[in-house]
C-alpha cells in the first residue's frame, strides 16, 4: 500500500472511516486567530488550498461548484432579491456570486472570524474581487446574534455558508437559528445553507429541514453537487421559503443570466433536486 | 496535519494530486491472479473494500451508485432490450442490475480474469446474487477479441464495466474497439462505458466520444453521478447509440420498475445528463 510522505495534507472523515488527502508543494500561511487554526497550501494540481481547524475548507480547483451552487439556485428561485444576507462565508466566495446578480441592491456578509477574510484576500484574491462592490457590507461578528437581532421583515435570501455543524457553527443548525432567520424574513424570503454530505450526513439533513418546518418555514428542499475535496465527494445544501413551496425556478432567467459560470446553468438548477431513492426515503420524501 | 497509520488503505490518484484512504479492520484476501493483483479488505465504516493493481474497485457502501448507473439508464433508453452484453463487470454488480429488467433475455459477461468473479462470489455475494440467473451467462475471455468476433447485429446493448484506461483495459478506450461494438449492435443499439472523473478526466471523455463517433455511432451523450470511493468522488459514464440520437427515454417505464432501486428513478436518470458549464465546453457542447 502507498503511505503518504510529509508532502500531503490529509484530512480524516470520522463519520465515513475514509480521509482525503492532497499533495501540498508549499505551506503558505498558518496562524492561530481568535476562533481556530488557519492554514494555506500550494498543491500540486488542486491550487490553493484553505484549512481551518484541520478541515478542508475550499481549493482553488473545485470551489466553483460549491460557491455557485450555494448562491444561484436560491437566487433564481426568489422572485427578485434585493437584499441578501450571507452568514459565514469568510472566503468570500458565495458573496463574490451573489454579486453577479444585478437585482441584488445589499448583501452583507457576517463572519465570525476577521482573519478568515483577510486570509482569503490574500491568498485567494480571485474570491474577493467583487468585494469593493458599493452593494457589498463585510461585518465581523457572531451571525448567529446579528440573525436574532436583525430587523423584521427586512432580508430577501439568507445564505448560511459555515463549517461543520461542530464548534462555533453549531448554533446555525438548530430551531432558534432559523426562527430568527424566519423572522428576518421579507414574505417569499428564502434560507439556503449548506447541509453536509448526502451519502454520509442523511440524518442531519433530516433534522434540518425538521428544525426548519418547524421554525415557521412552509418548505424545505435539498439540491445535491459534487464537491471534491468534501468527506465523500458529494455534498448538499438544503433550502427553505418562508410562505410557499419550492416548486419551479427563474428557469428562463437562468439560462439568460447575464453573467458567466462554470458549473450552474438552467439544467444543473433542475437537476440538482433530483434526489436518489434512499435519500428520498432517508428525508422522508417517500 | 494527521497522519494514517497501517490501519489505513490508500490510492493515489497521481492526475489530482489527490489521496483518498479507507480505515481498513481486516485485510480478508490477498492474491495475484494471472492477470493483476486482487485484494479485499473489511473497512471500518464503507463496508468491504475490492482492490486491483492498488486500485479502488468498489465498496459495499457505495457500488449500488455505480452499478445501477452502468445498467438503468441505458436499459431504459433502450426500446427493448432483449440481449446484453458486459464487458469486464467481474464483480457482477452489473449483471445483477442488468438481470433486473424482465424484458432482458440473455446477458453476456465477459471478463477477463476470472478469479475476480470468484473471489467476488466468496467476499461479496450480495453482487453474485443473481449469478444463477437462467440467463446470465458468465464468459472468462478478452473482452476486445469476444467482441470483435460477436456476430454482426446480434446485441442490443454493450456495457463496459471495465477498469482505468491504463493496463490490460486501454483497448476498450478507442475506435477499434468502438467499430467492433458498432458492428456487433442491432439496429438502434447502444453502447454505454464508464467514463472516469468529469472534473479530472474531461478530455478522455472527449476523445472516447469522439472516438465513438468516428466508429459508426450516430450519438453520444455522457452522464454524470457521484461515486465517494472513485478519485475526486464524482464519475461519468458515455452512452453511444447507433442509428438514432439519444434524446429521452422510456421515462414512464423507469418511474414504474418492478425492481427496487437505492440510487436510481426516474428523475434521477434525466437530471444525470444535465452537464455542468465546464463540462458542456470541454466536450464541445457548446
Amino acid at each position: 500500500m502507498p503511505k503518504l510522505d510529509d508532502n500531503w495534507f490529509t484530512e480524516i472523515a470520522s463519520e465515513g472511516g475514509s480521509a482525503l488527502s492532497f499533495q501540498v508543494t508549499e505551506k503558505l500561511h498558518e496562524e492561530r486567530s481568535e476562533f481556530q487554526s488557519i492554514q494555506v497550501f500550494e498543491t500540486a494540481k488542486f491550487g490553493r488550498l484553505l484549512v481551518i481547524d484541520g478541515y478542508v475548507m475550499l481549493t482553488g480547483r473545485d470551489n466553483f461548484i460549491y460557491h455557485e451552487m450555494m448562491s444561484h439556485p436560491a437566487l433564481y428561485t426568489h422572485a427578485h432579491a434585493k437584499r441578501v444576507v450571507i452568514i459565514g462565508g469568510g472566503d468570500c466566495g458565495t458573496l463574490r456570486e451573489v454579486l453577479r446578480h444585478p437585482e441584488v441592491e445589499r448583501v452583507t456578509q457576517v463572519e465570525i472570524d476577521e482573519r478568515v477574510t483577510r486570509v482569503s484576500e490574500q491568498f485567494f484574491p480571485e474570491l474577493c474581487e467583487l468585494n469593493d462592490d458599493p452593494r457589498a457590507e463585510l461585518h465581523f461578528g457572531d451571525g448567529i446574534r446579528w440573525m436574532a437581532e436583525a430587523e423584521e421583515q427586512s432580508v430577501d435570501v439568507v445564505i448560511v455558508d459555515s463549517t461543520d455543524p461542530i464548534g462555533p457553527a453549531e448554533g446555525l443548525f438548530n430551531e432558534d437559528f432559523y426562527a430568527s432567520c424566519a423572522r428576518a424574513l421579507k414574505t417569499g424570503g428564502l434560507l439556503v445553507q449548506q447541509s453536509e454530505s448526502p451519502l454520509l450526513h442523511a440524518k442531519l439533513i433530516r433534522s434540518m429541514r425538521d428544525h426548519m418546518l418547524k421554525a415557521g418555514f412552509k418548505a424545505a428542499r435539498t439540491l445535491l453537487f459534487p464537491q471534491p475535496c468534501y468527506p465523500s465527494g458529494w455534498w448538499s445544501a438544503t433550502m427553505a421559503r418562508k410562505d410557499a413551496n419550492l416548486d419551479g425556478f427563474r428557469e428562463r432567467a437562468a439560462s439568460d443570466r447575464p453573467f458567466e459560470t462554470r458549473y450552474y446553468n438552467a439544467r444543473v438548477h433542475g437537476a440538482a433536486f433530483a434526489l436518489p431513492v434512499f435519500l428520498r426515503e432517508a428525508l422522508g420524501e417517500d
